[in-house]
């Protein structure tokens, strides 16, 4: 059983993140975060030293919580199976926020890049990750001729983590998931992907 | 001759401008406007009646801007040279910023999206402009089969500006022109684009 010191502190930190995700890191003041979670100042300050240390706090669970994501999006019976189940799995994780928020990462990354060191580290961190794991499926699928092959894995899973979080941002903008699932869908086809093989 | 109220004007919009493109919209106040541009508060609440109305003329301005952009970068003896010509300048293009700022649109879409209809309205134009462009070029480009014929231009053209997009934040994030020109090339190659022809 938590503490109430500790719901007090979960309580900041999911209603932090959700303002982050909508209004962006810089728009949101600790009144904000005071006024979303119902916590006093006095009590904020507790637990985090100022709005940095919370906005590192819910960066480094998002960044787990991604890593976890992307391990079970990429499940399937072959490499072809698994990317194409990321790909529908992306598209539902951002159909279920309703394309509010969009991508955390996508939105650090537009905020943070020019301004803070320390976030922006964390950032290419996770995408420098995540691309790591697409090269990886799409070589496996190359192997088994299950996608195009006259074209390295790592440049073709580059540009994948670019179309994806260009086609959240085009979802979240038109607050429709279509945009995403075309873009998703001639990326499929593009890279040649053969799913029942 | 421009009167010295247009030039106070002029600053304030060029350093707003700058300080939306590397803090964000939300986290620039109007004390960071008015340091930027060394006027008075009285001086810019003679121009603006407010923050918003400042975001608002420096998207407008953005958008014009950005329209001479793409019809000059799309120029070329064929539609595949004229698509060729948008990627090589998009790069230039940012390149050129030290990749510092990156996309005002991208910037602000994933800004407003959820929390400014207006500017979200405005942004929306700005991408539908942009692939409605795109598709046309593309479709010219397949008529004349520079490119790949076996999948809609507005379909491709959806893909290629989610990528060119994605492509920026990630050379943003990487302080590096590395990942926008990779995901470009990658990009002419699964087009199957064929400049010289």
């Amino acid at each position: 059983m938590s503490t109430k010191g500790e719901q007090t502190r979960e309580k900041i930190l999911n209603e932090a993140r959700l303002l982050f995700k909508q209004k962006g890191f810089g728009a949101t003041t600790i009144n904000d975060l005071l006024d979303a979670s119902g916590t006093t100042k006095g009590n904020l300050y507790f637990h985090f030293s100022d709005k940095e240390a919370v906005v590192l706090e819910v960066l480094q669970r998002e960044q787990q919580s991604f890593y976890r994501f992307i391990d079970q999006a990429f499940s399937g019976k072959s490499a072809a199976a698994g990317l194409d189940h990321f790909f529908h799995n992306a598209l539902e994780k951002n159909r279920q926020s309703g394309f509010v928020g969009g991508c955390l990462f996508g939105n650090a990354a537009l905020e943070t890049s020019d301004t803070s060191p320390l976030f922006a580290g964390l950032v290419r961190d996770v995408f420098t990750e995540w691309i790591k794991k697409f090269e990886e499926k799409i070589s496996s699928a190359q192997a088994a001729e299950q996608i195009r092959t006259d074209i390295p894995a790592g440049d073709l899973a580059e540009m994948v983590v670019a179309t994806v979080e260009g086609g959240i941002m085009q979802s979240r903008l038109q607050k429709s998931a279509d945009p995403l699932k075309r873009s998703l869908e001639t990326l499929r086809r593009v890279l040649g992907l053969k799913v029942n093989q």
